[in-house]
């Protein structure tokens, strides 16, 4: 960590939305290693409470709004990590006003009461699903924004909302726009735990372990190399650290910042399934079903401004290393013991 | 009017959010003529009771889902005609947060009360605000969208609800991105009528008239041929025929689409004062001041997509008669009397 985190902030609480999630438990092993105290916000629906070991949790969902004002009110954090959302493209599609209602009106909540409480800084988890599908081609953070789902439309609406409030009420915001996160944390306190599970990597892990049967690909027919789509896997803990890394930059410079968070090397599908493989051990079991609405080809990420501007280094961006990491955690029982 | 409207539907009820306001109260003038009920839905937060005169009120907002629920109930209406907004640029920018809890918040209750009560069909007045600054280029409907302020963000996030809830419901959508507004009823049964008003033509006439002091142009600097901001005015009778084509195409054809309605012809701030004084003949006290935040240069529309394929055609697309008939209904009073 290379940061160098404004010690003569009076308080050093961050308010972590959706702590208890996957990334954002493995931001609060970060925040409470680095003498952050990290306060869980999350309503439980899709988190677990077993991940939040490094801090309070307020249990409450972002559309109440009277749980949010009483939570800047009782730990008046310098800072908000905004991760509470979801985000499957699946249930997007089928049930966009759930996305809606809770990324964009939620978000909308939060971000009134910050300001009310006069907090103004704020890390956001917005998504590559904001390009949409832009032909393989290696996005940067001003590529043009088309999603292709609600996820994507709500992840971008909340993007403008942080805009229209640096404008108005001096917000000052860094946005992450992820690629495909991936991986645990190695020493297994925190992982990837999903009900059920649509990210990639797990799930090839439950059908390795016979958890589940063979996984389904969606789509062997996108115009790339081997016809399954490409993705930009980057490890939790590397994503996590660019989470300390932002907050330093808002604590210290502030303003407004979008970073693309990716290592810039895309993987297939049929790739990644060969890795699992390496980092396993095991075959996995599959077979190919139809393209999913709202899958884009191939999305990998320019991240040069992460690294440039806020000294972002990744030290596991190996995917057989990120799968090692959620095999091991997977092996362990993730948060089901 | 050239449409065939679809006579065989059982209900020719339209619900008309914002038909208490100034395009609405037009639309549903025009509605009543073509046989169709229009049921206004209105919080007359902006709007005026005495607009209403074609058909019942409900009076409700739109962030009241109960109030839309017993709405839909009570009228079951084929079609929606969404105007309901606020719409102030300046206001958008000191309230972001107004703006997208009331179009954004507001416009996702609407749309998820008409899909559960099986309405299906919905014309929605979007913007050239969702364009943003486009340096003078006439914008057809497949021109980049990057909105200045939270006024033309949170037309656009409703843009992508509606495509969203396409997809996952079937639900059928016109879209008409306005350019600038202008005129009135030529009978003057209705018009425009807003407080405080901020438009630039009914904002003329108020100086025109002496109802308010020498009105100050937001800027002389801009990148046009006299420094002041170009805008494409089309009459409000005019907008108002289009979108009963685009319930008509709706109604027969189905699907979703959009489209710009203007006249392709832009006017500088310093032409329409010209203008205003043929219009009017008075002289229009005026001064300059600084640019506005959120404002953009020049937005002319191509609109042939609308004159194609819905057969649009305008009677009043001339900028002195849209002041003359503003002119006229300002010197009867509005709804003042």
């Amino acid at each position: 960590m290379t940061g160098t985190l404004d010690t003569t902030s009076p308080n050093r609480v961050v308010l972590v939305t959706g702590g208890a999630g996957y990334i954002g438990s493995h931001a609060c092993k970060l925040l409470a290693q680095q003498g952050f105290t990290p306060v869980t916000f999350d309503s439980l629906t899709t988190g677990w409470a077993q991940a939040v070991k490094f801090g309070p949790l307020v249990q409450a969902d972002l559309l109440d709004r009277a749980a949010l004002d009483a939570a800047f009110a009782e730990y008046q954090p310098c800072a908000v990590m905004h991760f509470a959302a979801l985000s499957q493209v699946g249930e997007a599609t089928r049930d966009p006003g759930l996305y809606w209602r809770n990324n964009v009106c939620g978000s909308l909540n939060l971000i009134e009461a910050m300001t009310a409480a006069g907090c103004r800084n704020i890390v956001f988890s917005s998504t590559c699903a904001t390009y949409g599908d832009q032909d393989g081609v290696v996005l940067d953070e001003d590529s043009p924004q088309r999603p292709l789902n609600a996820y994507g439309a709500s992840k971008l609406a909340v993007e403008g909302i942080l805009r229209d409030f640096g404008v108005s009420h001096g917000l000052n915001s860094v946005i992450f726009r992820y690629f495909n996160v991936a991986g645990a944390d190695p020493e297994a306190e925190v992982g990837e735990w999903h009900q059920p599970e649509t990210h990639l990597i797990p799930v090839m892990i439950e059908a390795v372990a016979g958890a589940r049967p063979a996984l389904t690909i969606h789509g062997n027919d996108y115009p790339t190399h081997d016809g399954t789509c490409i993705r930009d896997y980057v490890h939790v803990m590397d994503l996590a650290r660019a989470h300390v890394l932002g907050l330093d930059w808002l604590l210290n410079a502030r303003g407004s910042r979008v970073f693309n968070l990716g290592t810039g090397v895309g993987f297939s599908v049929a790739e990644v399934i060969a890795q699992c493989r390496a980092g396993t051990g095991h075959r996995v079991p599959h077979s190919f079903g139809p393209r999913r609405a709202g899958d884009a080809a191939a999305l990998v990420s320019g991240s040069r401004r992460a690294v440039e501007e806020l000294g972002w280094t990744q030290e596991r961006s190996s995917l057989k290393l990120m799968i090692e990491d959620a095999w091991r955690w997977y092996k362990l029982g993730g948060y089901s013991g």
